[in-house]
């Protein structure tokens, strides 16, 4: 009774006047009309700005629809990057190990830094970076895509940001929830106030930098998702002298490093000269240790990294990690040290090996159906040129005549149309099985 | 050479012209000066805005500081909530088990759901809220000063928040990040557009909401942080009715609810008629089952919770979950079942137990010494009226004379001066040791 007579009060003072504002403000504070059915707050408009939902939870539905139409399909993921092998016994040893501190008074801890534990910080700069970068440039962190979000909290709104197109979703969607883009152009499928820069078959699927507008931040991934394409050197020398003449930062997202077997393909950006200067970099332990669902990453922000008014970018990294995180898991950061002892690092290049070879074995059978295949050598990814056909049609043929769930390039924007991205981590039987089907399929 | 030539360039060209745009942008792009030390990104203003470093690392720092002066010190800690004792076998063993699943091929998990693995969800549901929210609207998260941020993120920089004065730095810090407040104010330590409600020992440290002015979010804490105040079921009748009323959302963090002993005190918000049209609940596992270096929280979104345009504010967050986090980790989360589990509940019950008896003792320690004291009864912590002194300075005083690590009440927000914070969770005997040494600084 007493709740209903508060809504009536509500509905008969509706939104023409703020009822209830007995201490007087410095601001004005919004208008509202809260209804029975609605609060007063106004919805944050870069959140209708998004279309869609975020991709791969939309790939899951539609897996899920046609599953619940075709309930006995056996369907066979080559989808979302997901690993599917076994942590090997040392790395699982060390995450064991760091479970068991945590049950005796002696070795138990609680809070950790929220940067990370020292001796992974050491680690990772020594194993993974040879000493190029320092120990306090390494924040550990529960991921990449967190890292990511963290980022552009850092930047803000008023930055404008480049990005490869196709891309990895998560750089232009953040860019758009933190209000640093306009509106969707329909007709394009790009967003205003952000840069789509073109990669194809025809440039090597490495953006012509030279020739795009000036960003303040510019996101480039090599081993590449979703094309499976590493960066060259020389292509690294070039973006670094670029974002170092036009004072961009360039975030390199560089999480599928490991899988880097060409002679002379670099694996981080600070082994280009000058890097340190311009660049930040994203990195995780998700895609060659089976840790997608364990959660650990880390990010490098160099020292000598500064805004333009002379604030380190480290500085303020530090803020938002330690204001918004907590740290990783210390039972994850365990384990993130055994990866990096000796053994599993043994164990990380043959879980690495494992899936190359599947993307051998899915290349291979693109090419000699006629397709051109993109990567794959370097990276757990391919990406298959449909010889103009629609990437969302070819997903939905494929997944409702072959039972196999691919990625439409599209997915990763609009120069993604024309291609389809398949992922290298499925069992090796289910990736001989896939391809059996899909030779039916296109043949 | 080469990099030098590039410094040269850009050293001439200054900030005047911007000497490389050869694609047209649609929009300006942002004026830049990279010199040979800065990027040309300019800082994003509202890191400038933040006073000083985040509360916590700031302690470490004077502790650090003091250790380094005092190399022999043997600091007691009562000042970050961290828990100290070990975790329970019942619970220990869930957590072996979540990683040992992953050693085996059948057992193994890669990415799962954002918004957190469904047996948990619907445990979360059953088990500590009796049904009273479904479990589509749990949202398990790595714990709640990250979902505090997430939350920031999904109502973005348009928003006026009011927050409990003093209170937990994150609210307060977060919004200054995303752009919400104005500049700090030197004289009231009070940032500009975000209120500031009184709590202290008049009030029984519950802001006097109806005499407030209207907020679009309004954070309140529930066994509170630092004041260690739990609110009654009549408080937050009355918030929920004024939250109501006004059109805002009420983001309560229950952290510390089952710290609750008091009869009738509510754990959660949703105890209350209508919080589920206008309340979000931030929570945690850190705080009671030793989780704090683990990671575990969840934060509950109600279904019928919508902004002013009718949106679904569960479909945002969720949004923001899929698209910058990628669900706790699958260890964790088996941990966390292990806790839902009646073996485990009876666990935290004794390890509640055991913080709560420290609670006490450092209360009665103060009372003795004829201190005002609240809090402790629901909540690990007390706090204690300095009579006029300075939290900071107190802070100091006790470091120096009786090497016990406190927070000074000031840390939290303007109207925690004249206060000090402790935490209870020591171990018994270190909180024993540290009561014996304030005796003596304080007599």
């Amino acid at each position: 009774m007493k709740l209903s007579l508060a809504y009536f009060t509500l509905t008969l003072v509706g939104s023409s006047t703020a009822f209830f504002t007995p201490v007087p403000s410095t601001l004005p504070t919004s208008l509202y009309s809260a209804t029975e059915t609605t609060s007063g707050v106004q919805r944050n408009g870069n959140f209708a700005k998004l279309a869609g939902g975020y991709l791969f939870p939309e790939i899951a539905r539609r897996r899920n629809a046609f599953l619940e139409k075709n309930p006995d399909a056996n369907i066979i993921s080559l989808g979302i990057g997901d690993t599917t092998q076994p942590i090997p016994p040392n790395i699982l040893k060390g995450l064991l190990d760091g479970v068991g501190k945590l049950g005796a008074k002696e070795t138990y801890s609680g809070y950790g830094a929220e940067q990370g534990m020292a001796p992974l910080r050491e680690q990772i700069s020594k194993v993974l970076y040879d000493g190029l970068i320092s120990p306090d440039e390494v924040f550990v962190s529960d991921g990449a895509k967190c890292d990511i979000q963290r980022l552009q909290n850092m930047f803000g709104s008023q930055v404008r940001s480049a990005v490869q197109d196709p891309s990895y979703p998560v750089y232009v969607d953040t860019s758009v929830m933190m209000g640093q883009t306009g509106e969707l152009n329909e007709a394009t499928k790009q967003y205003d106030n952000i840069s789509y820069m073109e990669c194809n078959a025809e440039n090597g699927f490495f953006p012509d930098l030279e020739n795009s507008v000036r960003a303040d931040v510019v996101y480039l991934c090599s081993p590449n998702n979703p094309t499976g394409v590493a960066a060259t050197k020389e292509q690294l020398e070039n973006a670094v002298r670029i974002c170092k003449e036009r004072g961009s930062i360039l975030v390199f997202d560089a999480a599928y490093a490991p899988f880097i077997r060409t002679p002379g393909v670099p694996k981080s950006i600070f082994e280009i000269e000058g890097a340190k200067d311009c660049a930040i970099e994203v990195n995780s332990f998700s895609k060659y240790a089976g840790f997608t669902g364990v959660r650990l990453g880390w990010t490098v922000v160099p020292s000598s990294l500064k805004f333009k008014d002379g604030t380190p970018v480290k500085q303020d990294f530090n803020r938002v990690m330690t204001t918004s995180f907590n740290g990783a898991s210390n039972i994850v950061q365990a384990g993130g040290m055994a990866c990096l002892s000796p053994e599993g690092m043994k164990e990380i290049t043959e879980l690495i090996d494992y899936y190359l070879e599947n993307a051998k074995i899915l290349s291979d059978t693109f090419t000699k159906m006629g397709y051109d295949v993109y990567g794959g050598t370097d990276a757990p990814y391919i990406f298959v040129g449909l010889k103009g056909a629609s990437s969302w049609d070819t997903f939905s043929d494929i997944l409702e005549k072959a039972e196999v769930v691919t990625i439409p390039g599209a997915g990763f924007g609009p120069g993604g149309e024309g291609y389809l991205r398949l992922s290298a981590f499925a069992p090796r039987e289910s990736v001989v099985e896939a391809c059996e089907r899909l030779k039916k399929v296109f043949s």
